[in-house]
């Protein structure tokens, strides 16, 4: 098994289901990742020892994803300096705007490269995670044009969908 | 000089000049207090050694106070059972709505007991912290009573002035 | 039975399902709280004189519950020198900001200890409580920490489940 | 001197300035009125007693003006049957969205008339006290109609004024 | 059948459903009302001739209720020299702040009274139209003084109901 | 069949189901118009190309619906001298705001004529489409001139409704 | 004098130096334009008027300032059938937030083109009611492709000052 | 000169005051950049070439800063598969949360890495852009850790402020 690359850390096992197509893009990828529940408040040493040996075990890349005061993408940050990407989780309370801020408003010197509110965010930040790894890996930059492509073909049959039901009207 | 049983921490030297009326106020009750630059981001280490010795260093309430991503409250509360007072510092985004989210939307089990976002955010926190500390204390609760009914003259004080202007006319 | 330590007021009697909570984590603890309806605009003077003799009534802490214009914990704040914790309740206007700022946004000298919005608060409303209880109270100390224990634990097993579905795909 | 019929009260003397403009208002209508600074949170009882004694002391309006937890005016109208309007006075947090959230929204049975955020709320508040003064008494509703006239001049002469300026370029 | 003294005007008959709690509470309190859809915007000279011919029909007060860019409630408001209540109607966008800040945010001059957004609003918008009627009215304003007093039973009974729940725990 | 003068162009064909409403009611005003899903993102090459040959191909105006970081009317705008009509497309972040501040918020010169979010947004965009197609022409001024007329009947037929409805209790 | 063919309406005179680009980007593109002063609540039937006259007066766009609660578009839109312009005016309250949604949110089948909230929106209206102006006017379309072309320039120019201050350094 | 590694492209040359500072930081760190003025909306055609040419002119980060509805960062995004990090710049309007929810709300497949909404933007980026070049280069690992421990320091330096202040009182 392929030694991970992206370490995708979250809050809660229960923001899992959500947070899986991160792993799956990753995956679809051919980039290995390892996933671990991890609280920022309830266990901040693991949280710091995590980030504090992540380059040392081999990880590039740290996600993170956490909702609420949402300090995990942050906390991880202050103990690493590799790139630190923060999905903000949408939990129930004033619309997930708690979540975006707390994950973006980092201080100067210590960034979160936060990523889309919603669905999109765990997509995005796998897919930010490969472009940064991509940097001097043209075999990844090849996957990420071929990602970019299906993505148009994508767009193109969901116009094909929208003429073939004009078509019936 | 007396140990301190009120510690505060601010995430920079430049909300000093805000954050002194914290100290302030627990001096004029006569509570002795320390306070610290501390930064959640830049100063990991510090922040979670500060909140880890606190209870055994004498301190009995952690006052924080912090702006953007503000984290520092959360950070400490994690490292101790102490209770955690939150100043959600306002700096230019967004109105402050960063820092009061940042403080107050803590998970389950770990609170932030945090006080009005702008001016009388220090105060507010110093008072609250001498509320914790006057349970059982009954010296303390005698300064709590005399410190409301002098928020009363205060208001008598405005009020007068207000007839004052109001005869002129 | 033991005398109230922490009394729990709630706006609504429709608000009980939500603030439970509180009360089930106090007992949790062993400490002993009461729960009331009261409302700081449908029963003013309930909610003065529930305030007013609170402490002489042995109570040490008011946690005050309420939607809308949330006034109640600042009434309550208003008439008492305890410490009052506010829990905002997430109505349906404007995503449970009017709650929020309603509860948080006291004036100088009159501070109200406020705890997250959403399902979230009740449980920190309680353990705010309890860590203002464990000063000077070794025992209540300990069951915090055990508490913080209990929730690392919590998370732990909260990897080990995500941990087991990654094995399985 | 006339025995006043609308009451305005302010959270503050630091508000006055601001206020003023309701009880000049109030005066270009001929209609007396006092003023009286009262907090909601700092002088709950003198609150309380206002209101509760303010019908038989002949007033039948009361305005209340306050900003942050803005609870003056719901906390009057608790204790009174009479029509209270809230002027939401903007302090420096979140734009004033807190002193307006706080006055409007009350609790069913109990309103609040709240007018406008902003430099317009204190001549509203008056203008729209006259307005229920005016049920039953034509000399308030010939009053109100030549107000309304006078409105309108205002922006006549503004429309000349631009006109004006179009002609010179 | 009695004269209408209340106008009830709402934007779209599917805001009856909702609104239809304003004209049962002034129903309750005995205050004849009548209520109309009309649309500031789809039926603007209709609204121009309700508002103006408003007082010469009897009405002493009118209550408008629109979503969206609420304009109703200010347009009949720039109409008559009458009292105007809007009840912000909460639609999909926005969470109603949309509703809320069209209704409550009009220029110096021509206020209208806003009430709470959200299920309060038609029953407050009623009790608010029923203290300005009462105005020199003792009838109703003893009928005001039992309402109240049916608040504080209700807030009663469901303390009873918490009391009785926490005794079989 | 005629050539279309409005060109639809949607973000996502699952943006479809809402926006039918904008074809549909081009179609009731006899304006021919196409339907495209093109993505701003996506598809970048295909949008510049759609807004750079859209005058060419005889389309007068162009409609864009997008939703989140909702850049596609404006990306269309870039490309073309026709008017460009925004829908924002309400997803579930933020209620909506990003989608509405995305579409709005263009700089000087390059305007996007931003229309309602939310469910009257698809309608609104083709009336206003049909009202700039119909200067100087005056066929279409007519049917506009009967649309409003219709939009009366509804109202009328809305308070006939509730006035029934009044009758019954 | 070339009689004008769009109607600049604003809600006061103090809009003018901010809307004044509105009329000047008109001159720039030969188009005569007039203003007014005209304000939904104060001179209503002034609204209503302009509104239904403009069309037979040879106005084919018309453009409105409003801030606050601005219904001033609204309530023109209502009485025309010719597209209008919207400009959200920014006040004091809640960042203009207010203004940009009473304009905007507009009920299906009355649509307002709303444009950008800030210093844009002025210059911003005037390039839409060109734009709609050139459906079927060649000369016009000419301007604003040479227009866009002029926007490029500046960029440019903006451009080359940064590559300048950068070899500076 | 080395050939730029970090394209920084800005909206306007007004934002360059601002923008300066992450040119600046990446020269701290011997990475060296270029800057442009590319408007994804002035100069659309500038800005995709500049996105589609810019791996194979070297670059392999691209920040972009923009206001209002600040599409910039994502037209770029569009067109390349370069990581593109978003710095919202704080316009006027509503604070800056146009810009920062136009940079933010990407749809899936296409991430912007948006950084802090404020003053610390800048610098955040560049320092984010470093992290992303650090992946296999150690030198640039090295001087990010001394970044980080000269944070540190400047922590360090403001707490000692602080207790010189301290002990003068």
């Amino acid at each position: 098994m392929a030694k991970p690359e992206v370490g995708i850390v979250m809050g809660s096992d229960s923001d899992w289901p959500d947070i899986k197509a991160a792993a799956d893009t990753l995956d679809g990828f051919g980039v290995p990742c390892e996933a671990r529940v991890i609280s920022a408040h309830r266990t901040p040493e693991a949280a710091a020892e995590y980030a504090r040996t992540a380059s040392s075990r081999g990880l590039k890349v740290i996600v993170a994803a956490a909702g609420g005061a949402a300090h995990l993408a942050g906390v991880l940050a202050a103990h690493t300096t590799l790139p630190v990407i923060g999905i903000p989780v949408k939990g129930g309370a004033v619309n997930g705007l708690d979540s975006l801020l707390s994950t973006l408003q980092m201080p100067a010197g210590i960034p979160v490269a936060t990523v889309t509110l919603g669905s999109a965010g765990p997509v995005n930040a796998a897919v930010l995670a490969v472009q940064m790894l991509a940097i001097g890996r043209p075999d990844l930059s090849k996957k990420l044009a071929d990602h970019k492509e299906s993505l148009k073909q994508k767009v193109a049959s969901g116009n094909a969908k929208v003429q073939a039901e004009l078509k019936k009207t």
